[in-house]
């Protein structure tokens, strides 16, 4: 297998090819070529064409191979069963890159050819962009290789886009908001080129400050996970993912998790690799122009300067709601605000400047909190009043956001009135001014900006992974694969866990009264005793189970009982023997799982246990592997975390020993290729420094490897 | 006390004074004089000024009492000071409303001043609007008696402002979105007139189509719940409440209530009334205008029109968002769009007309979703294409948009692409037509249509009291207070209950061992008994609970350990005997509780008992009195409701006893007014038929009626 071609030269290729380009300007292979001439595109160009002639004033080839140049991107826009022709005389020529803008691959059920394209590709170390595509721009290149956006203006925005349609209609809406573009992919079916591979390239891109993301399904999440940790350490990544809800997922034909929704699995991952994700295109688009052009908060401490209290009591909702901290040091809002703020006034945060307020008051107190060390940014509410001196709105608005670049401090300006201040928003917007008709849209672009800075403070961080007994695990597996089981009895579950260094019940399956005896004495009482049956699923509703045994007599009265129940529950029975554990003392139940994610591979979830995890679902996700850090901020993440710390004079329970069998569990699912689901449920934690017990696992292998997909 | 004036006369005065009415342009008085006279007020118009003259063209008189005509409204815009004196000659003269445009009242801290304004008002049957207020606009007077917005278009939304800074901005917001106004009314201090009040004219007042209130904080609410109620099953009423969060509960210096803040009790309570409360000021106007100009949906059958799958996937995740059912009658999608649908489209819902779709496409695809009897409301879709043939998207909108007026169906589209669909969106947005440029809003629109028509659907309910024993209630009251007591014991509320009709575990209190059996055998055993000491808080601590007592022996042993237990712990006490009650069974755990809120007076809440109540925030509030509907939606609205249903092949509890529970515990609140609080926690539900127990009860009275505010 060849070298991959590198993903630079799709980005800046200096000549490209297009295979289907045409005359007739009716034709998509008319649109892409025209579109690369008027862009003025630097490189070479060279239309191919059976035909041959001229077409837009450029010779044609007849075919690719008659060009005799090196080939940095060949676009293919011809019929969908001659594309696997033409790519394998693009990898015969050494192109570097084929974009295939046809459609009628893996998206129409046709998935032959689309991996007889790939595996042809690969062999040859041609890369693949599609198929099913818009096509490709690159500011970088003043390449505007797709066949829809006649102008694209360029910026410091990268879209990348799994939807075509959506695609083109966000370029179209960039000139709207004149968000200027340093790049946009359009994906498609990723035969082979995916968002990690861009991703690549644009978190070290320099004029690309902001990346965006449509994306509908992930496949090779593992992958998108490691390289979206580091882009955002570099830039914010902004995603928009349909497919949220239910109903949502249905309509995108997708998968849901067996526990929770796969999107809360993606929403979860998201937040872990410091991904901002936008519900909306539109709040997208708000965050991706507020964050490309405007500083990073140093920290979370803004202030809200208003003229108007209702709006200001709004602005801290909206605060609250997107995570945004405010400011409360009373003296230094003082000693900053007093002197610019009029008598009837408040210098608490909002500081409000009454609706007597003109330009003057306005520019005063911004101009303070943009001087201010204590301060890391800034909230201008104004709403529209009689006595402000309106011509002045624009140029203050101007100046003091100036002030705040300057200060390298963000703000955001929202302004509610009449057609004056709506003039005045939008002429500012077209400058790239942060000012909104809606104090939520301008808090939200803060609190995005917020998120990208404390993600970024978090840092390189090293995952951890236990040290575990690999061969101890891969013998109990081999033993129930032996025997045909996907699923593993409870001995074997506790035995894996032990090898783990997860502590659970131990446990002996027991065939004779005496061999029990044996097992409680062994295991210390109080112990539970638990019919082993492959042919009895409902132990207790056999008469299967004894609980809180507490002597050498009890073990045989209950041995005795319990075969007796199965006995007449389910004559013929198969009875394998009597499982003897020890008895966890109660304690807080939580649930800790981990699993195969058809996206994302490895993944570890926690929760609250028993009953609730089902009703409430309150549950936290991360993809493999993680670190401590994140360990613990996904069990802070659960909304019944306060249980961990202590409720109703409750002591604080052992959440390091929680996290270490988090990570412990996450390893097993890493290192032990043949697992692909873990749920131990309930697992009791036990006060600070007591640790706690997996008290039931429930753990499935795959029979083959093909079962691992 | 003579006969309030008729809120009518407010919005259709035949005559206005202006009180402090000024020729200098530069005053507030010169303002809302020349807006009165410019916005072509239809009755007479009377300037008071002591130094007389002509302003404006209008002889001014001296004082009020020279005008010798009836006055239905006086504006009195003088200082602070000599308001009241103002109040006391327009009620000397019978001037039937006031409104006070002046600030300095209860705001600043003068509360005297704004009651004896008050009271001298009420003993005229003179009302009173404000003080601190911008006025009132009426277009059904042409009344323009504002001294801010300048030129107000008549229209058929209503806004009523409690903030006067963000009411002035909203009226400048209205003339951008091209949003008419039937009437404008600033609050202010709500001295007299408030909400309540003024919805009353306006939920008949047939120019009004939606109200449209901003609230900062409610003071009458219970009369407001009642008003409410009757004016959402006539016509949408929208409400914003700033507050939301803890921090801007915090910034409006509002309280916040013991278990949840008072904001959830206000969120839940407007729900109850059917009232659509937005988030932000957009939302707000986007839910206006889209409820003034549209048909209700008659149903919740959706159909999403697109060209874009992912735009699709996006608006069933909005749809989800906002509680709209998607219409999923596959027979019946096909046969309707199979006609207008190209070959590689989808007729699934959302249905796909393909990026090659034409305005022609969306056009059939439309029609035949207005046509269709099956289907209630539209959503659709457009990403631009370049294959769109764009100068027909305006008229095909407009066009399908009419179509689905008149067939009494709402439609929303949302748009997404260049500078041509942006101005597309923008002028079809200032003719009315529901046109948006992000999916988000446009679906939010359609949410609230829906609401509003499952609101009024649900028609008017009776509300429910139960038959409790109130003599008996106030007895065991009067005790408590006998004894200087605002806290009941375990005994005395178990009473309480039992007077109304709840079943709690039985109680006595036993002074000798003699009566402790008494009391185990009347009850039934199993007991539990506790020690009964107002100097022992903590029973367990002090060794003074012995449970699951199950025999006379039992008793007698429990009787003296507890005993001797607590003189050891607290040696000293006062003992005021032993506490025998009988022993629930366990079940599922709830809460219920009733209370006087200061805003709403009495409300009812209900949520997952146990520790969770505390962590998890899940419980659902209502405002008294609740019908049989209302309980019962309160109790499915929380999360962990499946609790009740049965889960894990649990059996349905008894959810009937449940509601039948809230109906009393809300009563008890309701009939005895010295009880400020209940709260009862545990209430253990049993499988259904089977009842439950109300295990432990904290019930609160107020001393004195001064208590109760």
């Amino acid at each position: 297998m060849a070298t991959k071609a590198d993903i630079r030269t799709l980005f800046e290729p200096e000549s490209v090819a297009v295979i289907g380009a045409s005359g007739d300007p009716g034709k998509i292979g008319h649109s892409i070529l025209k579109n690369i001439i008027d862009g003025g595109y630097r490189g070479e160009v060279f239309p191919v064409n059976p035909r041959g002639g001229v077409i837009l004033g450029l010779n044609a080839y007849q075919r690719i191979e008659d060009i005799g140049r090196r080939i940095d991107l060949a676009t293919i826009v011809i019929p969908a069963k001659n594309v696997p022709e033409a790519v394998k005389s693009c990898a015969g020529c050494g192109v570097k890159h084929v974009q295939i803008i046809t459609s009628g691959f893996s998206e129409a059920g046709n998935r032959e050819a689309e991996t007889e394209i790939a595996r042809t590709a690969q062999a040859a170390g041609m890369r693949v962009l599609g198929p099913n595509i818009f096509g490709l721009y690159s500011s970088n290149a003043s390449l505007n290789a797709t066949f829809s956006a006649t102008e694209i203006s360029p910026g410091p925005v990268a879209i990348l886009t799994q939807s075509g349609a959506l695609g083109i209609a966000m370029i179209g809406k960039t000139a709207v908001d004149n968000i200027g573009l340093s790049a946009v992919v359009s994906l498609g079916n990723k035969s082979d080129i995916d968002e990690s591979d861009l991703l690549d390239y644009l978190m070290l891109h320099e004029p690309t400050r902001v990346v965006l993301l449509y994306i509908e399904g992930v496949k090779n999440g593992a992958a998108l996970v490691r390289t979206l940790k580091r882009a955002t350490a570099l830039k914010p990544v902004v995603v928009i993912k349909s497919g949220r809800s239910r109903r949502g997922a249905m309509a995108a034909a997708s998968h849901t998790g067996s526990l929770a929704g796969s999107d809360d699995v993606f929403d979860a991952i998201m937040r872990q690799c410091g991904v901002l994700r936008a519900e909306s295109v539109e709040e997208a688009f708000n965050w991706c122009k507020f964050l490309a052009f405007n500083p990073a908060p140093a920290g979370n401490r803004t202030v809200i300067v208003t003229n108007g209290g209702g709006i200001g009591v709004m602005a801290s909702d909206a605060c609250e709601k997107y995570g945004i901290g405010l400011f409360d040091d009373q003296e230094t809002l003082k000693k900053t605000f007093e002197p610019v703020t009029p008598a009837f006034g408040s210098v608490r945060n909002p500081v409000d400047l009454t609706g007597g307020a003109g330009s003057n008051d306005y520019r005063d107190a911004l101009m303070a909190a943009a001087a201010s060390n204590s301060m890391d940014a800034t909230i201008a509410l104004y709403c529209e009043t009689a006595s402000f001196d309106s011509e002045n709105l624009g140029p203050m608005i101007s100046e003091t956001a100036a002030a705040h670049v300057s200060a390298r401090k963000p703000i955001a300006f929202a302004a509610i009135g009449g057609n004056a201040v709506e003039s005045v928003i939008s002429r500012l917007k077209k400058q790239n001014v942060p000012v909104f008709g809606d104090v939520y849209a301008a808090v939200s672009c803060l609190g995005a900006a917020n998120r990208q800075s404390a993600g970024i403070k978090e840092g390189a961080e090293n995952v951890e992974e236990a040290l575990i007994d690999v061969p101890e695990i891969n013998r109990i597996i081999g033993g129930a694969l032996a025997e045909g089981r996907s699923f593993l009895l409870a001995h074997e579950s506790a035995g894996i866990l032990h090898a783990a260094g997860v502590r659970a019940p131990r446990s002996v399956i027991a065939r004779s009264i005496r061999e029990a005896i044996d097992a409680a004495e062994s295991i210390g009482y109080p112990v539970v005793m638990k019919i082993v049956s492959r042919n009895v699923l409902h132990k207790s509703d056999a008469g299967g189970v004894a609980l809180d045994i507490l002597s050498n007599e009890e073990v045989i009265d209950a041995y005795e009982a319990i075969m007796k129940n199965v006995r007449e529950y389910k004559p013929g029975a198969v009875i394998d023997g009597i499982e003897v554990c020890s008895m966890a003392r109660p304690g807080t139940e939580i649930i800790i799982g981990s699993r195969i994610d058809p996206s994302f591979g490895p993944i570890v979830m926690c929760g609250l246990g028993g009953i609730y995890v089902e009703v409430m679902k309150d549950v936290a996700f991360r993809a493999l592997p993680i670190s401590l850090n994140e360990a613990d901020s996904m069990i802070r993440e659960i909304r019944s975390f306060p249980l961990l710390l202590g409720v109703r004079g409750e002591k604080r329970k052992d959440i390091e020993w929680v996290i270490d069998t988090i990570i412990r569990v996450g390893t097993i699912i890493m290192k032990c290729d043949m697992i692909t689901d873990i749920e131990i449920n309930p697992v009791v934690v036990y006060d600070q420094g007591d640790g706690g017990m997996a008290v039931d696992a429930r753990i499935i292998i795959a029979k083959t490897r093909e079962d691992l997909k």
